[in-house]
């Protein structure tokens, strides 16, 4: 039998350049997927070399000749057929980092030659920092513009500013010094009505308003339809989904190009605009991913190594929330949290880098118009009393119920517009979405505001300066700096409370069937507002409970003293908090996100407690939350590394192929270019394990299908000799027997050190080596011989089979 | 050759029971660590079992009685030799994982058989968050306990409430309406100059009070030292390095136990009241995980496995930072960041729920006093000019050098006294280094006042009411709430300048020189108190500055308006992030624990762009922070999850044994018992491959040095006819020969799912797995052969030897 050849390092500390060339001869492996100079190299054709020394001395050259060869890579990106991984396949972490690790090395390797080299090694050490900081910059103007735009829009639908069109209600405003957020009664705004010359305030005018109102919802609406779906079909929905999945290891083309960031920036500010039950937050995350992307094309240690690139899209993750809410914490958090598959540290304090720059840039713009750099900002009198903490949790249970509720409904709803025919009019459904909205929204004032509008209302606390009917008390303000006494809801109250609740039904049934239409749509808003609504009724309920009781325990004295000791702002914050935790299941990410995004850091308690009772009631009643509910809707191929696998299966059960079937294998010696074609014809893997024999079955190695196509079609043409007869030799030896045609060697494009694993190794260790590993697919054995493999659609499919789901749904590669 | 016995199930949704008790076979293995019930029946005797049928039936009965062993464990723990690992050994992540969801499995099968299976159920699922509660809430008693402790015994050594002697000064002048910080006239509170009837303020005054001090500070300082030597040496420093190990799954028995816990306790009130210069943040964490583990012990699913404990002990680290300052999110961070070693994502959110109870606690004690939840409270006027973020870069700088510098001189003087024979007087060194401290402190009124009151004072902002010479300016207040101008330095402002920088260099040295004795000592606050003194002098360099020259680029007219546009606070706060920036290379945690620590939101930029800045040019001077540097100078076998692995060695390399040496193997069917127990008395490894035979070496699975000493011995004492001619057989088939005695059947033990890596694996890919797996050893193979065992102790000193440090400084296994 074969002899173990062993390695001729003495002392590990030896002949560096030894190892450092055995590992080329991997790694060129990777490297023969992006470089094409180093092709021709690759076929060893068998006439001068004969020992070991002299081939080691070629390999060494060889792998000069790919840093070389990585050096010039910018000008190969338009040979066709070089990107390294086709489309809706997965990556191979592992053998992505080694390729990184390997550049690296070399770069640092090659800095003592010449300057160039150096300023090159320093480059290349900065280039993430530098990377990072231009996609801050980029995501805070960006979301500037849609903030802006935006703005503009949603007021256009009610008016115009006649002295300067471009400006929106409230910098309208401003320079007639008359600033006050929901009177419309400033002289350099009219509405349509007045512009029409009708100045009557009857129904005449209301109709006119109402009128216009619709129209433009449905102008902005079709427009941003009719974008995406002419030139950018991925810039729909929110994106969190399928950024998941781009970021778990999966290719899909095109989803973060620059149609899509250009269509989704634009439909964005449409589609908000239009008026929809929609929040610009999800598509905010998709965005910043596309701007990661792009950039990342220009530091080519990102942009051609798919692994690294992810440490980018993470970063640009977080900016996308940071700009959304002006968290970067919780962005960070966020992206670590929810969408983050590979997180390692150093990218970690990269994003929040990121982050900072792109809140600190869009907080500059200062869209926002106040000077808090918060979006809500909430300023409360009173602090919250122990007791109070049972309601908080209450509503915490009712946030569970509606995000459940919400998840289920639109479940239903978008498989049953995957499965009939509404899938085929997209742009129409848009269309009808849109109508009914409008209508149903003007003549309600709650949800005819903006939802981030609505928000802030119905976060704030009652004072002097607040006039709307929510704060219709039956009592008198005395002084601005005095407590605010606990008092009667008057008939103001009631009629809110009756109008949010019909608020509440409508954006809870709008949003149902707005999420998942083709225009750019996020649901955090929306989310928000559906609990700050419930949370603001229920805090009211609260207050005049106390109010009719003061000395009961639960209120601990505290109201007894005839100040508000109840705030029904705290209770729509906390609401808000936890019906976004029902629908999302975020948890650390969602408290700080609320703590960044309302100041009140006083109120971290309550809204820790409303978001963990929030996140177990969902989870008991459905286990998961919209955005993974969506990626097994679509089939993507995720492994949630949150999810435990809860079976007993061994790999033995999971492995490909299932009895009676024959394991596709290459023998490392015994088989011709004609057998190895007719292989890679028959059947369709994406690569093969290479074995001593077929009889013994003992695992050498494995190669991958690419690899192989791209070397024999590469050796028919370019050497001489080769034909279908030649022997493939995947061994350092002379082939055995001299006769025939040249043997053609493959060595070099064998991957020596695949991952193995025993057939009696439990599932839950196979899945934990997939997660936290990055595989794409191990190979099987016992006692070490080769017994089949198992690719991440195995495990996927497998999960799904325990799950009593159909496995077929799991759809890509 | 032998064939491949295949798993007889059909679908892999076929027969879950057998899937379940093939599992079973390699748990066992796991459990017979934990549970001695289970020991009689792991012999398996060749009697009347023949068949594969009934043996699969016993070993389903075997796993309902492990199953039942389990719930009875909780009294076998006086039982000796069974805890799971020895002292100072590494534990198998994936081993201890594995047993934990097979117990959750066990649990969620049993739940519906009656109704104490089911509160057992629910119990289980809520001990951990339970668990986490009572952390959260003995940490902030502890916490506040230790606060009010220290205040007051710091108080004691310049005097004493005479009408109350457990009140400290602060609460002794409250009583009589007279608070302020730093007037020492309140009537109520007595020197010891006044309690001697030495009324007069001259010298001798003054000379009573440096003596008592200097007694107080000695008495305290050799009571905790004594306490530490006496009853708890493992109580000693700061903990966090030693931390850091245990969490990357290392045992050291007493580390965290129940004596550590009182005895830091106490011994950091002392310490901290004894003047020296040192801070109570980083034991805090220590006490907070003693904590931890020593309540771990009420939940049998986290007391009795090591991987699951940790869990724990990571929340509760989070919660030692959070009480240390007042900073659950940063406390997370830290814990995730810094101490934390396999941190999954649901952990991150329970720990967050601790870290967050325990500041609750702490801050319903209130033990800083004040209305703020925040330690150093800082509110500026003016924010920061964008031309400053060079002056906060050249101050992170600064900081990274002073980092720098410190860990240096630390680290050469901790060397010196492991080496010397100074490290043999541990008490009398902590009395040279408290007199030499207390002698120099006491003259200068800043390093007289407590390490906290002075970055208190550093970072606040000049206003009408801070009367310290730092204030000093040629300026007049005319009103609370008018700008403060910009001014001249007054005298005050250059004396307090002097006494600052000599407070610098004598606070730098001292920490050198106290960071490592034997009390409890932390460097957090030290470390933050040198960067505000050096951020406080370059602020007020930069104001007069700015005074001079209003117009310059640098200010951009801000300057120019009069108004005082640089904060010398501000300037303090980023100097303090800076210099422990530089001392321990924290990076997202360290600025949301100052953002935390101060309340300062607008200030998150300058604390980044300082800390980046330190980090860089830190790392760039040497490669550790202090805590990995004192891992390394200890020799604990930390595998850091940050450090990249950069050279290229194959695992060939580092495999053991090296050429010419044998591997030590037990082949599966050919050895007898005597064969056996030479060879584990001639070598010492914990654990042997087992092969199919010496000759192919194809390998079969690992045993356990630890099952195989106490399967043979328990098989010897019980089972009738083994002797030492026995066979040892691993195979599930009858022995190859039947003449002589019977055989020992011992597949049950034997781990068939072993992790392998063939020869060629590069050791970063070996590094990786195992870090992200958590691996104790993998095994080396070439085409199915075995070849070697690569520990992790032969990967911790290859590190080293490629590093060109000594190997032999890994001490532990």
């Amino acid at each position: 039998m074969e002899k173990y050849p062993l390695t001729s390092t003495s002392s590990p500390l030896g002949d560096t350049s030894l190892t450092y060339q055995s590992l080329n001869k991997k790694y060129i492996n990777g490297q023969n997927t992006a470089a094409t100079t180093g092709y021709d190299e690759m076929i060893d054709i068998p006439t001068s070399r004969g020992g070991e020394a002299s081939e080691r001395s070629v390999d060494y050259e060889e792998a000069m000749e790919y840093s070389i060869s990585y050096g010039g890579m910018q000008d190969s990106t338009e040979i066709p057929g070089i990107g390294q991984y086709d489309d809706f396949h997965t990556i191979d972490w592992q053998r992505d980092i080694a390729h990184d690790r390997m550049r690296h090395r070399y770069l640092v390797k090659k800095k003592q030659d010449s300057i160039w080299n150096l300023v090159q090694g320093i480059h290349d050490a900065w280039s993430g920092w530098l990377c990072v900081l231009l996609v801050g910059l980029c995501t805070g103007v960006v979301a500037g513009v849609i903030d802006i735009g935006a703005s503009w829009m949603t007021d256009l639908k009610f008016g115009i500013c006649l002295e300067a069109f471009w400006l929106n209600q409230e910098q309208c405003c401003w320079s007639s010094d008359e600033t006050s957020l929901d009177s419309r009664n400033c002289s350099h705004w009219s509405t349509w009505a007045e512009v029409l010359g009708s100045t009557s305030q009857g129904a005449g005018a209301y109709l006119v308003s109402y009128l216009f109102y619709i129209i433009f919802a449905l102008l902005f609406a079709a427009l941003s339809a009719c974008l995406v779906r002419m030139f950018a079909p991925y810039a729909c929905g929110s994106g969190i989904p399928e950024i998941k999945t781009i970021l778990s290891g999966f290719i899909i083309r095109g989803y973060l190009g620059k149609w899509t960031l250009i269509i989704k920036s634009v439909g964005l500010i449409l589609s908000v605009s239009s008026g929809l039950s929609l929040g610009k937050e999800g598509p905010m995350v998709h965005i910043a991913c596309c701007i990661g992307n792009i950039l990342s094309y220009l530091f080519p240690k990102y942009g051609r190594n798919e692994a690294k690139k992810r440490e980018i899209l993470s970063a640009s993750a977080a900016a996308g929330v940071s700009v959304a809410f002006g968290a970067p914490i919780g962005g960070v958090l966020f992206s670590l949290e929810e969408v983050s598959y590979y997180f390692p540290l150093k990218t970690l304090w990269r994003s929040f880098f990121c982050a900072l720059i792109a809140a600190f840039i869009l907080s500059s713009i200062n869209p926002f118009g106040n000077e808090h750099s918060v979006l809500f900002y909430v300023e409360y009198n009173k602090p919250w009393i122990f007791t109070e903490l049972i309601l908080f949790i209450g509503l915490g249970i009712i946030g569970g119920l509606i995000g459940t509720l919400f998840i289920k409904a639109n479940l239903y709803w978008c498989r049953y517009r995957k499965l009939s025919k509404l899938g085929q009019y997209p742009v129409t459904e848009v269309l009808v979405v849109t109508v009914i909205t409008a209508i149903l929204s003007y003549p309600n004032k709650y949800t005819r505001m903006s939802t981030s509008q609505l928000i802030y209302l119905l976060f704030s606390q009652c004072g002097i300066s607040n006039t709307d009917d929510l704060c219709d008390y039956n009592r008198n303000f005395t002084n601005v700096n005095s407590a605010i006494e606990i008092a009667e809801a008057g008939d103001g109250v009631w009629q809110a409370i009756i109008l949010l609740i019909m608020a509440l039904v409508l954006k809870l049934a709008m949003t149902v069937f707005t999420f998942g239409i083709k225009v750019p749509c996020g649901l955090f808003i929306p989310s928000l507002c559906l609990g700050a609504i419930v949370g603001r009724i229920w805090g009211i309920a609260i207050e005049q409970l106390a109010l009719a009781y003061p000395k009961s325990w639960m209120f601990t004295g505290e109201c007894s003293t005839g100040d508000d000791c109840i705030t029904p702002g705290l209770y729509a914050m906390v609401g808000a908090a936890a019906v976004l935790g029902g629908v999302t299941r975020m948890t650390i990410s969602l408290v700080v996100i609320m703590f960044e995004l309302t100041g009140g850091v006083r109120y971290i308690v309550p809204l820790m407690a409303a978001s963990m009772a929030s996140k177990w009631v969902a989870d008991a009643l459905g286990k998961q939350g919209i955005y993974d509910a969506h990626i097994a809707l679509n089939g993507y191929p995720f492994l949630d590394s949150k999810d435990e696998f809860q079976h007993t299966s061994l790999a033995a059960d999971v492995m490909q192929p299932k009895r009676n079937e024959m394991l596709s294998v290459i023998t490392q010696d015994s088989m011709t270019v004609d057998d190895i074609e007719t292989l890679l014809k028959e059947t369709e893997h994406n690569g093969y394990p290479v074995v001593v024999s077929r009889e013994s079955q003992y695992l050498v190695g494995f190669v991958l299908r690419r690899d192989l196509n791209l070397s024999i079609s590469n050796a028919k043409r370019m050497v001489e000799g080769i034909c279908g007869q030649s022997l493939v030799l995947f061994t350092s030896g002379s082939p055995p027997q001299s006769l025939g045609p040249p043997a053609l060697k493959l060595k070099k494009i064998l991957d020596m050190a695949p991952i193995t694993i025993t057939d009696q190794t439990p599932m839950e260790t196979v899945v934990d080596m997939f997660r936290k590993l990055g595989l794409r697919q191990t190979l099987v054995t016992h006692n070490g011989r080769l017994l089949g493999v198992i690719t991440k659609k195995d495990v996927l499919r497998h999960i799904k089979q325990m799950d009593n789901e159909d496995p077929n749904s799991v759809l890509f590669n």
